[in-house]
């Protein structure tokens, strides 16, 4: 098979999709759209059905005015972009301003798509290290970025799979700093704490700034598929030469318009679940793991000495959490109150477990030395 | 702006999409959906709908399995893959088998984004010429395949915007030719005339052929944007590695299922578009034109010594046709009896004016040597 070396090394990405009772492992929101949202969008299908044999609207011009009146912040339409998931807005950033002799930089632990992206891209990929707590290290970022001058800046804020933020001072440090593009990568905002800002705050004094959203996670929306960006309409302009004609689908835009005249619903659960998160992450605390402050809907806790036992161990309890970032630590998606009971009683039930065979050494045994494995 | 340099000259690529009564420029089909249709399609929908929270199925196998059944010849869902348009598919494919360092090979005139795809992907474009009546020159193909050794062979059969077909005869020969994959785009497929075969029926002696087809055209369905491809299994894992996750929403695979169940309600005007078509081929040679043998749902026809003027002067009479493909030539897509009708008045008046204009030299006068045209 004629396919390219650099790809023959690589399986397709993706969590496991397994179907077990309680699935807590891509940080969806655990509450859909109500039958009144559904209804609506059904009614909205309905009337756009029977001019499917016509192409849709190429620009999404309703969609991106609908979207630029949520995001709020002074935008207009001309300043917002979409596409089918935040994956395809990053790789037509990345076709835009990346790609072959050009270099993509971000720093890790982070969203574990990005390389595959620039991979995807030809554009080089190179990583710098979050702090050993995961927050984000602004001096060691300026340094990699002096030192590398890359031509884009991909940051997750919150950072996935670890929860963080940046701050608007790095935010701003990072985009005085670098020579290109600074996408800011906002998938889990709606989540953050109370006072943490968004990048939306800083879009207009820097020309070269990307925020990136989506309407898979605070909005219930990961089925419909949906990511879309903030920026100057210059950079609108240039997406524009690098996207596919009619990406976005009439069925796409006709309900995802549906789903945003119901946003007072969908996003209703955010508060909750931002406690629900709250509360998780103190349990954790309580039960002796290390936990990582969170503005998105999951917690990253650890650490263990063989994760994947204790993923496997949860997951025989039919809980599916997910087995990513850095070595020894495991993520768990934010769902409903009565999934993160099942949740907590697996994961007592396998540390007890663990306690009991402690002599042999155990799954869940904490390493040595915690440091390190951060 | 840091757009790339390749990227400076361009402009972001479609047809102008203008509100006029008579649309004849992008090939649509001229009847959408009936209401039955689109009633199950809003039906599948809603209830699909509350469950939006969750993310796709990654691998869409009930739309594959239903592509599969569609296209018959034996496919399974693992020979089939899919896409929003078979323009994802086609940048998946060169994602997977081109690249830097590799090159692709066409023959024109041919679909102008096949040079598209090429630079997004940032793979070498070299094109052949097709025979001076637009039928496809095997010898010339397989001389340049022989000096070029492409990596990828793009053919369009139906070829747009000429509308001839490949003989399997002609396939059969730059399959064995070709050191690498052949795509054959038989977006137009459905449309063919009665005799001419589809390079599905020797897809099982070529496991580096694929076969690309879309649900635009004959189906009626380019709102809803789902290309799809059949191909050897082990052509379809490559591209798994390529495509984003999660690429296809569950909105897309639901309506498109629920279409795929009307596929004989979907498909019963080909019959009468076919039949219109040749009518209209028929009516233009009257008038003196040449036109091109068609297999697809357009007919092009010339020439003109400035065929914008006549584009122009078409569209002030309320009809969009295309000024596309080979100088001096212009395609106009079969629409209804009526939109048909349209055009022919709209044209017959434009040639009326001109011929009385005539003594400056006209828009619509025929060029000396019709055949240097081509």
């Amino acid at each position: 098979m004629p396919i390219r070396d650099d790809l023959r090394p690589y399986e397709p990405y993706g969590a496991p999709q397994l179907d077990v009772p309680v699935q807590l492992n891509v940080n969806e929101n655990p509450y859909g759209p109500s039958k009144a949202t559904a209804d609506d969008i059904a009614e909205s299908l309905r009337i756009a059905a029977t001019d499917l044999n016509r192409y849709p609207d190429r620009e999404a011009w309703a969609l991106r005015t609908a979207l630029a009146s949520y995001l709020g912040h002074g935008l207009g339409p001309d300043a917002v972009w979409l596409a089918n998931g935040s994956n395809e807005v990053m790789q037509q950033i990345l076709q835009a301003f990346g790609g072959p002799g050009r270099t993509a930089a971000s720093f890790t632990p982070t969203y574990s798509m990005y390389p595959e992206y620039a991979r995807n891209t030809h554009t080089r990929w190179i990583t710098g290290r979050r702090a050993d707590d995961f927050t984000f290290d602004v001096d060691a970022a300026l340094a990699l970025i002096a030192a590398e001058q890359p031509d884009v800046v991909l940051l997750a804020s919150p950072n996935n799979p670890t929860g963080e933020s940046l701050s608007l001072e790095s935010v701003r440090a990072v985009c005085d700093a670098a020579p290109g593009i600074v996408v800011l990568d906002e998938a889990y905002a709606e989540f953050r704490r109370p006072g943490t800002p968004t990048a939306l705050s800083v879009l207009e004094d820097y020309p070269r700034l990307i925020v990136t959203r989506t309407m898979s996670k605070a909005f219930a929306f990961a089925g419909g598929r949906l990511g879309y960006l903030a920026a100057d309409p210059a950079i609108v302009d240039a997406l524009r030469i690098v996207r596919l004609p009619y990406h976005v689908s009439t069925v796409t835009q006709t309900v995802a318009l549906a789903a945003l005249r119901h946003a007072d619903e969908m996003l209703a659960r955010v508060a909750e679940l931002r406690a629900t998160r709250d509360e998780t992450a103190q349990w954790l605390r309580e039960q002796g793991f290390q936990v990582v402050d969170s503005d998105a809907n999951f917690v990253l806790f650890g650490t263990f000495a063989d994760r994947h036992a204790v993923w496997q161990a949860v997951l025989d309890h039919g809980v599916l959490i997910r087995e990513t970032g850095p070595d020894g630590w495991l993520r768990v998606s934010v769902g409903t109150p009565e999934e993160m009971g099942a949740f907590r009683d697996a994961l007592t039930a396998v540390v007890a477990t663990a306690r009991q065979a402690q002599d042999g050494g155990s799954a869940t045994e904490r390493t040595p030395n915690e440091e390190e494995q951060a």
